[in-house]
């Protein structure tokens, strides 16, 4: 195709890389003429979302005609009581890779420069690339965020640090004392993101929930979402927390009507029901124990993770082994994307997907 | 409060009008202790969704916990198919407020201009302010587009220009003989985005359906979105059509899951059903008739509309007028934000809260 636009196009619009969708699952099954697919794929919450939720939703759908709660009035204010903090401090986005792309557009551009690990989420880099910043990937440590190394690569000029914990896909979680001897020498002047997506599934002393930190540094965002424990991956919402002002930014720059209305009212039925976070979290770790067992016995190598998720590798085998699944019906992520094409990072599913992954694995490594 | 941050902020960012949303309906109602409230305000559709949509969504409940397809495979390909263009020239975001940002975000910074009319859909100048651009306001004729001026504000720094037909607020519309005099002397390295937003409701023979013209010209984009006449609005659905390369582009920058499953469902079970979106315009038809013939009566001025609303004008009185219609439970659009401070934009509702407006307004005009 010849390119009538591309000279008419804002410099750094030609560098990001272009998203490359999956197709459906319903399309994968007709090519592969598969009964039945287990999708191991996203970090989804296998038991989909609480009960009340769904009644919530089908008790406003006669309102479908009306716009959105622009300010997301009692979402905000439920979630404050939440996490005992003022409505000022939270803001809301269309996911959280929205709001992880607002930070970056409000304090970078060309010029600057965007820190993250290697092997972080790959919306890190994309932020960077959006703004037209220079992205800083540090080297990782053991498949997770070398902070001492990271706070190294701070230099005057970088804006932002995006940091993930527990990381995707690797799934490693740095401890609070490696967080605090961190967070207490990074320049008051640098935006720290604390991506918290999967802090809901870890179960260790050891862990440092950000939001105790917003207090001690107002260059602080804690950043989490209600894809993963939640189970609202297909309404799409993630939040910040922080500083009054900066959350003030945040809302200044984001559409006025970005979160759907029935994100919010799912939302809203969703922290009422803390009970439904417990047993996903309890689900989640039995899969994931039954998993490892499993690796251990056919001597898979894997990287233990706190998430939802846990990437296992097939060594020069990794291609034909998601081949094979893929033809079985099981779709797990591929992670060549980040640079570790010996791996493919397998979410905990039902106990039924998990079953359908565990023989169609076994009967592979015979 | 004490700015720590202002001095970090992109320089586009501190222009950047702070959008001041509106109360919930239920927080109003608690103010004013009314039992009842129609709101008239946003242009919605008072027959909501087309009960095939309702069913749809509750179909699909149980895949809540799953991403939403990020490519929108059937959406693109339903909406291809109904509009007789290829998928490529299909692109969808979370309400057509993220398409008509995306465009100045790819096409337009510092230094460049982006042109549109007085009295426009304020969402154009807040892209402009977004990305830094100097947003080019030409004054209205009749309160309606100057095309012809609006052709010569186009400038070397001129990169989008917004129109709106019908344009929102005033509900005017310009002709296919004013259109295709304007398009035809359009450099062609000018992208044009033609805002649809109400395109359904008008019933005229001198309309220009934008679609018709994106052959002959690839810069034009038209823009058009479900949260009107399809009665989707809680859910933010926008699309843009026009040449492949301009679609590629926004299907780059935008995020990859930008559009919630919901959304896409509720689409595609929208587009099979017309029948729905023919009802809509032919109620929205009568209730403008019946909102006419009262201002007529009344005495009452009003701009002729050819959307889902009507600009009605107080005179000094108008902010008097509006205090009366919310203290009796009827919302309407104040325009001072417009710099039409005479005026509000009265929504055609439901009969019941057209009856609800014109009995309180006949009264109050008494």
């Amino acid at each position: 195709m010849t390119k009538l636009f591309e000279k008419l196009l804002q410099p750094q619009i030609t560098g990001i890389q272009t998203y490359v969708p999956g197709k459906p699952i319903s399309e994968l099954q007709r090519e592969y003429n598969l009964s039945r697919v287990s999708k191991l794929a996203s970090n989804e919450n296998p038991l989909g979302a609480s009960p009340k939720v769904l009644q919530a939703i089908r008790d406003q759908l006669a309102d479908i005609g009306r716009y959105p709660d622009g300010s997301a009035y009692y979402l905000t204010h439920e979630m404050a009581k939440f996490l005992n903090r003022e409505p000022e401090e939270v803001a809301f986005g269309n996911g959280s890779n929205e709001m992880l792309e607002l930070v970056a557009r409000i304090f970078a551009g060309p010029g600057d420069e965007i820190v993250y690990s290697q092997y972080a989420f790959a919306i890190y880099a994309i932020s960077a690339q959006i703004v037209g910043a220079k992205g800083v990937e540090v080297p990782a440590k053991g498949w997770g965020h070398d902070l001492p190394a990271i706070l190294k690569a701070i230099t005057p000029k970088t804006k932002v640090v995006y940091l993930a914990n527990p990381n995707n896909p690797t799934g490693t979680m740095f401890t609070k004392d490696e967080w605090e001897a961190f967070i207490s020498k990074v320049p008051s002047d640098v935006i720290v993101v604390l991506d918290e997506a999967y802090f809901e599934y870890v179960n260790d002393t050891d862990y440092a929930n950000g939001l105790e930190y917003i207090d001690d540094y107002p260059n602080l965002l804690v950043s989490r979402t209600f894809s993963k424990a939640y189970g609202l991956a297909s309404l799409r919402l993630g939040y910040l927390v922080g500083h009054k002002e900066l959350i003030g930014y945040i809302n200044k720059l984001r559409a006025p009507f970005n979160v759907n209305h029935y994100a919010q009212v799912a939302a809203v039925a969703a922290i009422k029901d803390q009970n439904f976070v417990k047993k996903t979290v309890d689900y989640n770790l039995s899969g994931m124990a039954q998993f490892l067992a499993v690796f251990d016995k056919l001597n898979i190598d894997y990287i233990p993770s706190y998430g939802n998720f846990v990437c296992a590798s097939f060594g020069d085998k990794t291609n034909e082994v998601n081949q094979e699944l893929l033809k079985k019906g099981v779709i797990t992520r591929p992670l060549a994307g980040y640079a570790m094409p010996e791996y493919l990072r397998i979410s905990i599913g039902s106990s039924t997907e998990n079953q359908h992954f565990i023989s169609v694995i076994t009967s592979l490594m015979k």
